[in-house]
C-alpha cells in the first residue's frame, strides 16, 4: 500500500542515486491516512507520551501522528532555530558535520516516540536520540516510514525498538 | 486558549525582536488539539481537497491538519530538496531573496487551502500562492495560527480570504 506511494527519482540528489520520493504519498488522503494509521498501530500510543520529529520532513510525519492519535510533538531543529534554551548535538555527514537542536523543556520525565520519515545512515536519529535523553526524556522507540535495507543504520540506533513501515532493500 | 501556550521570547532572532515561540503549544496534547480543530473551523474542509504547508514550520501545521480532516498533503520545499519537477518562485526579504520550489504535479485542478503558523511581512505566503496557480491550483484560503497585526501582511495576499486564530498587536 505504502509502496505504491512512493515515487523513485533516479540520480537525485546526484548520479547513482534512487530517491525515494514521498510526496505522492502526502499528497493522497489515502496514502497519508493508511501511513499514519500504520504509525499508530506498530507502536501502542499508551507507551509514549510526546511524538518527536526532526527538522523538516520528520515535521510531516510527527505532527500529522500527534494528532492523529493526541499526543504533543516536540521539534528538533537546525541550530539557530529554536529561540528558548537549547541543547546541541552535532554528527558526522559524508563530507563534513551537522548539528540538530531541542529545547531544553521539551521533554523531562517524558515518553518519548521518535519519528522520521527514513532511515538511511541513521546518523541524524542517533543524535535526536541523543538530545532527548541529554534533556531528561526517554526514547521509547524509533518509527519510519522507509528503511533502507542496505545501510546500516539500525545499528547505530543501539537498543531501542526501531520500526519501518516499509523496507527498501 | 492558545494564547497561553505561545512564549514570547526577547530578542530573538535579533535585539529588540519578541519572537513567538509556539513550541509550548505544541507539546501540550491539549493545544496541539485546539489548534487544529481551530483551523479546521474557519475554513470549511468541504471547500478544500488539499492542505499546502511551506517548509519547515508550515509543515508542523498543516500535516496534522491534514490527517484531521483526512485531506492529502502537499509540500513547498527549499530550493533543491523536491526531487521531481518543480516551479520555484524568489521573494524578498529584509535583506536580500529566498526561493521556494512546488512539484508540478502537486495540485492541478484541485482547491488547496494553505496553511502556516504565522503571517509576518507575507512574502513566503504570497510566493507559495504563486507558485499554487502556476501549477494549476486553486487556492481557496489562507490559514494562519498566529498574526503580526502590526505588519501589513495580509494586504500582500490579495483578494483570498485569510484567517488568524491569533492577531498580536
Amino acid at each position: 500500500m505504502i509502496e505504491k506511494f512512493i515515487r523513485d527519482v533516479p540520480d537525485f540528489p546526484k548520479p547513482g542515486i534512487v530517491f525515494k520520493d514521498i510526496t505522492p504519498l502526502l499528497q493522497s488522503e489515502e496514502g497519508l491516512r493508511h501511513t499514519i494509521e500504520r504509525l499508530a498501530e506498530v507502536v501502542d500510543p499508551d507507551s509514549y507520551d510526546l511524538v518527536c520529529g526532526i527538522e523538516s520532513r520528520g515535521f510531516i510525519f510527527g505532527t500529522a501522528l500527534a494528532r492523529h492519535v493526541d499526543k504533543g510533538f516536540i521539534p528538533i531543529r537546525k541550530p539557530g532555530k529554536l529561540p528558548w534554551k537549547t541543547a546541541a548535538e552535532s554528527y558526522e555527514l559524508e563530507y563534513g558535520t551537522d548539528t540538530i537542536e531541542i529545547h531544553t523543556d521539551a521533554c523531562e520525565g517524558r515518553r518519548v516516540l521518535m519519528v522520521d520519515d527514513l532511515l538511511a545512515t541513521g546518523g541524524t536519529m542517533q543524535a535526536g536520540l541523543k538530545l532527548v535523553r541529554r534533556v531528561g526524556g526517554e526514547p521509547v522507540a524509533c518509527a519510519f516510514v522507509l528503511e533502507l535495507g542496505f545501510l546500516p543504520g539500525r545499528e547505530k540506533l543501539g537498543a531501542i525498538p526501531v520500526h519501518a513501515l516499509l523496507r527498501v532493500e
